[in-house]
C-alpha cells in the first residue's frame, strides 16, 4: 500500500519512476515513426512495442510490490520473454543492411530462450541452487556476446560505409556487454549467491529498473538518432 | 489471485504472456498495414482484428483463471468463435489472387462453426461423451485439411508465378496440419479422453495458448513477410 510511498522505499519509487519512462518512450518511438525514412520505420515500431509492453508489466509489478512488499518475479520474466525476442529482432533490423540472416536471429532467440528460462528457475528455486542455475543461464548469455563480438554479428559489422551504422553496430556491443550484464549482477543480490549480504535482497528490483531503462529506452534512443540521421541523408 | 502469480502457475503466466503478445501483434498489424500495397492492406486489418479480440478474450480468461483456477471454457469458444472464421477469411485472402471463390469461404466457415460448436459441447459435457464430441467435431476439423489439400483450396495451389506467395500457400497447409492439430491433442487432456492422466487436466489452457500463439500470431507474421515481399517488388 501506500505506506511504501510515505516511507519512500526506493524499489517502490524506481518502479513509479519505470512506468512512466516506459510509457513516455513508447509514446515517443510512436509518433517519431512518422518523421524516419522507410525501413526504419520498423525499428521505431519495434522500439515503441518494446517499451509499451514493458510499461504495461511495470504497471503490474509496481502494484504487485506496493501490495505485497516481494519482488515480482514472474511478471518480470513474462516481461522479459516478450521484450529480449523483441530486443533480438532490433538488433536484427539494424544489422540487416550488412546482410544479417534470420538464422541468426533465430539464434539469438533460442540463446535469449534459454537465458531467461534457466534464470527464472534459478530465482524461483532459493538458495541452494540459484547459483547453479544462474550461471547456465549465463552461458546463454555469453552465447550472445560471443555472436555479437566473434560470430554471425560480427562477421558483418565489416563493410559498412555508414558511420552512423558503423557507430552504433559499436553501441550495440557496449549495450550487450556493459548494459545487459547489469541483469546478472542483479541476479546475485539473491539469498546465497554471491553478492547477497553486500545488498539487500529488495535491490534486485533496483538493478533490474535500471538495467530495463537502459537497454530498452536507451538503445531505443540509438537506433532513433541513427534513424534521424540517416533519414536527413537521405534528402 | 495473486498467488497464482506468486507460485508461477505456468498457466496463468501463459495468460499473461498470451494477453500481451496478442496485444502486442495486434498494434503491429495495425500500424504496418499503413507499409504495406493496396490488397494486402485488407489482409494484415484481419491479422490485426485476429490478435485484437484474443487479446479482450486473453483480458477475461486471464482473469478467470486467477479468481477460479479453472478453465475459462466459454471465453475460449466465444474466442474461436469469432477468430476462426476470421481465419478462414485470412486463407480466402491469400488464395484469392489465385481464384478462390467465396463459396469455399463459406464452406470453410461452416465447417469451422460444425467443429467448435460440436467441441463446446464436448468439453462441458463431462466425461462420458466428450470423445464422441470430439470425433465429431475432429470431422469438421478433417473437412478443412480435405479442401486446403485435395478439394477446392489445393486445386487453387498450382498456377502462381509469385514464389513468395508460392510459399505462403505451403506454410497455410503446414499451419492447418500442425498448428491447428495442437487444439484437439489440448482436448484429449480432458478427463475420460485418450491423454488423461498423462497430463494434467490445467494443461488443457497451455496446449490452447500455445496452438493460438503459434496460428494466430505466427500465421499473421507469415501474411506480413508475404505482404512485405510483395510490396517491395510492385515498386
Ligand atoms: C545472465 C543472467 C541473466 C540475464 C538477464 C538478461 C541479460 C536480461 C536482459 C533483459 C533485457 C535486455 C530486456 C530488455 O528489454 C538472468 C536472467 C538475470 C539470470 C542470471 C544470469
Ligand atoms: C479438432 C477439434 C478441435 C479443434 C479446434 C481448432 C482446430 C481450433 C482452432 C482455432 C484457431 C485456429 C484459432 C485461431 O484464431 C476442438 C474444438 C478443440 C475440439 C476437439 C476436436
Amino acid at each position: 500500500g501506500l505506506d511504501r510511498i510515505i516511507n519512500s522505499d526506493p524499489v517502490a519509487i524506481t518502479f513509479f519512476i519505470g512506468y512512466m519512462a516506459m510509457f513516455a518512450s513508447s509514446v515517443f518511438f510512436f509518433v517519431e515513426r512518422g518523421s524516419v525514412d522507410g525501413k526504419w520505420k520498423l525499428s521505431l515500431l519495434v522500439s515503441a512495442l518494446i517499451t509499451g509492453i514493458a510499461a504495461v508489466h511495470y504497471y503490474y509489478m509496481r502494484d504487485f510490490y506496493l501490495q505485497t512488499g516481494s519482488s515480482p518475479t514472474a511478471f518480470r520474466y513474462v516481461d522479459w520473454t516478450l521484450t529480449v525476442p523483441l530486443m533480438c529482432v532490433e538488433f536484427y533490423l539494424l544489422t540487416k543492411p550488412f546482410g544479417a540472416k534470420g538464422g541468426t536471429l533465430f539464434k539469438l532467440i533460442v540463446a535469449s530462450l534459454v537465458m531467461l528460462v534457466t534464470g527464472y528457475i534459478g530465482e524461483t528455486s532459493g538458495i541452494d541452487s540459484n547459483i547453479m542455475w544462474g550461471i547456465i543461464s549465463t552461458l546463454g548469455y555469453l552465447y550472445i556476446v560471443y555472436e555479437v563480438f566473434a560470430g554471425d554479428v560480427a562477421k558483418l559489422a565489416h563493410g559498412s560505409n555508414s558511420p552512423a551504422l558503423g557507430n552504433a553496430m559499436f553501441l550495440l556491443k557496449i549495450f550487450i556487454t556493459l548494459g545487459w550484464s547489469i541483469y546478472p549482477i542483479g541476479y546475485m543480490v539473491l539469498p546465497g549467491n554471491l553478492l547477497s549480504g553486500a545488498f539487500e535482497v529488495s535491490s534486485i528490483d533496483l538493478f533490474y529498473n535500471l538495467a530495463d531503462a537502459i537497454n530498452k529506452i536507451g538503445f531505443g534512443l540509438v537506433i532513433y538518432s541513427v534513424a534521424i540521421a540517416e533519414s536527413t541523408k537521405s534528402k
